[in-house]
């Protein structure tokens, strides 16, 4: 083999790894999110991590310029790395894309309206900043059917994910809905044929703010007073239904401002029925992905807008379609990584302990080890999660090696004065008597537990 | 947005994609590993996908000509594909390589021994065959010491395999044992210099059997006598220690053919009183990858032989290192797809259902919706998964949809004589009053079960 390098090793900037006390923190996320998913009978699955780059290519709107592509090795010793070859592949961007591939591609051996949740890396080239990696995890579910979806979807989605917060150790989070018919319709009804890129300025508001956009609509050439309406209609936003009298007060008629006034009440009114306080009807939200076509979610968690959004989605009704057919959809994403970057950074969530092990079993001496592993045996066959010590050293040391890890219990086989066994609560120092067979662990400590830490 | 492609979708050769019912069983199986893992205190981690390309040559063997690098298409456009460019990034092709670059480049915040497992996909670009793919799941764990690692760890880590084989509808599967010491020791006893040269042909024996390996054997230099004692060697397998006596009746003698022979034998004990039946020596065993130093590990499916190995490793001394320290450690990984692929493939294994949802909440008009989701939402809150109909249509119709997902139960709001609700189990027909709040779904159809199937 090679020798191994000396050579410094640093972290790969955007590719975020985490320690195993921050893993135990993504995995209860990640447990609780496939749990929930679950209940609501979500199917999982999972997409190759590679589509053919043509297929990437124009779906994502900022994203498919920072495609990552994939080439052998081998190839590129021989020549052209980049092009040429074959079918040239690159890593997925989002999960919506290949799930609407995958759906046209097992359309005859999937049942519609056809339901999945798909947890999955997915990879950018962008420049790495706070809350933006080039690899990171979402979490999505989407509902597809043939030809008609029916709308009750659009109000399903944005609940499953309240659930999910509701169940983290995480400040609230507030989910914006929108319904893209409203700006569309508002805009035609004040006269404005570009509406994507009346759209697309608009959707700037956060970042650069209302001054800015009025501007950059006038530079484009709205109107001052069409901008004004723009801005107007973008800064309503209310927990019920109260924005259809707000948008009719703005004087505007169109027939699609109309349909989609009427789908957005429905989604909030089931949410507020179902959720209150979960969702609200926010008129700036556009989502700048191009391949929404109705209802788009948006969700901040309170007291760190600056974030942007974790978790966001909507309607698409032509991303999927084989010529034939079409299949309408509607999907929702937490953006795991990224609320992870935020809490994991800044220390608002925490693991009770890094390891899975509840118990450490002492070794008395090396020739008794078998012992030791009889106990763990027979603890593991009960479902406690343990290990055995790695070297019989002093008891003192052993104690300090499940200290360091966290692990609460520390049993002492032969211990007790009849020559039975005893454990030993590290945290309170109570050792008692136990048998393997029978000792109950504390339900709360049988598994590391994650809960919400003050700033 | 692109209008979307009319063109025919086709799999990609390599990348291996599930239905819903397939992912049923690969989730029951990630489950059982993962749970398994943590019964032992082994905790996650997972490594970022990529690697620097300097990291990964020259670790994997043969694994390495076939790394797949990746490049952003941004870049390409601007000129070179290929190298040149800052760090040249690749898709890890095991978990072993970047788990040792992680240990060194966190040593500090790590606790030694330190045990991890590690669930992730991996990719190599050779050609797809059966039993092979570009993109495939392993499932590994590993324990790294400073300095030292106890020889213990050795005898573990294949039994947590064996927990997980005995857990898993599979036919049975044999751990096969061997120490790299016992054939270089037995290579130097015969007088033979070129250690590695003669391990790596004898490693073909599966592939070509012992006359054309001991044709080779010759060809390189050896003696028709030394290459009969190879063949020899390899040929011992034996379910106890008493592959000792074997290797002693061969004659030959050498210090670190007896420091073999002694750590085998310790590892097999072990197993033999742990799991009798799980492992054998098996003298033939080498593994390709360079980086092993002592106790390898492979895997056969009994009745399977033909498909190689499914859970491989062994230990490794000098993988990871920094200049100052190095971590000697020991580890074993499952070959998830690899095993999935075969029993999918020949239909060994199979899902009770391809939905979570036990319940279809049936919905008898769309005004009525409300009601359906508030009883599913009371079933959630005792944990069992359901989903509501997604269209008011005939009752038929919706036992017909909740049929065909496998969904055992059918849900009809206000069915009763007196309007309370009835729960029919579609399987049996019976149907019975029920309320959300209490009704107790049998444990075994609150999840799909997965299940070993007859050839």
């Amino acid at each position: 083999m090679s020798t191994p390098r000396a050579t410094k090793i640093t972290p790969l900037s955007g590719f975020p790894e985490y320690l195993p006390e921050q893993r135990v923190v993504e995995q209860h996320f990640l447990d609780v999110i496939r749990s929930t998913f679950e209940l609501h009978g979500f199917p999982s699955i999972e997409t190759r991590s590679v589509e053919p780059v043509e297929r990437l290519v124009g779906k994502g709107g900022d994203a498919d310029k920072e495609i990552y592509g994939i080439h052998r090795l081998a190839d590129a010793e021989g020549g052209s790395a980049g092009g040429g070859r074959e079918s040239e592949l690159g890593l997925h961007f989002d999960l919506t894309v290949p799930f609407a591939r995958y759906v046209v591609e097992n359309a005859g051996r999937l049942t519609f309206p056809f339901r999945r949740h798909q947890i999955q890396k997915v990879w950018r080239g962008e420049r790495p900043q706070e809350g933006r990696y080039r690899e990171f995890t979402q979490c999505d579910i989407d509902v597809v059917d043939t030809g008609e979806l029916a709308p009750h979807f659009e109000a399903e989605m944005p609940l499953v994910m309240a659930e999910i917060f509701a169940k983290l150790p995480i400040p609230p989070m507030v989910i914006q809905v929108n319904n893209r018919m409203i700006p569309e319709g508002f805009y035609r009804g004040l006269g404005i044929e570009d509406v994507a890129g009346t759209l697309r300025i608009v959707d700037k508001l956060d970042k650069i703010g209302p001054d800015k956009v009025a501007a950059l609509l006038v530079e484009a050439g709205r109107t001052a007073e069409q901008a004004q309406a723009c801005l107007d209609l973008a800064a309503i936003r209310t927990p019920d239904t109260s924005f259809v009298e707000r948008v009719r007060a703005l004087g505007v008629e169109h027939p699609v401002l109309d349909e989609g006034l009427a789908a957005l009440s429905a989604v909030i009114e089931t949410g507020a029925a179902a959720a209150p306080g979960a969702m609200v009807a926010d008129l700036k939200i556009a989502r700048g992905l191009d391949y929404y076509t109705g209802t788009v979610y948006e969700t901040q968690l309170i007291g760190y807008e600056s974030w942007g959004s974790f978790c966001s989605g909507g309607r698409y009704d032509e991303l999927a379609s084989d010529g034939k057919n079409t299949y309408p959809g509607v999907g929702i994403s937490i953006g795991l990584s990224r609320l992870l970057g935020l809490l994991l950074g800044k220390g608002l969530v925490g693991a009770s302990r890094k390891s899975p092990s509840a118990v450490l079993v002492a070794v008395t001496d090396e020739g008794s080890r078998p012992a030791s592993v009889a106990v763990a045996t027979s603890l593991r066959a009960r479902g406690i999660p343990c290990e055995v010590a790695p070297a019989a050293a002093k008891f003192g040391k052993q104690i300090r090696f499940a200290e360091r890890r966290g692990i609460p219990y520390v049993w002492f086989p032969g211990a007790s004065d009849d020559g039975g066994d005893q454990v030993k609560d590290i945290r309170s120092g109570d050792q008692v008597d136990a048998e393997a067979a029978s000792w109950e662990c504390p339900v709360e400590d049988l598994r590391p537990q994650v809960i919400a830490l003050g700033e």
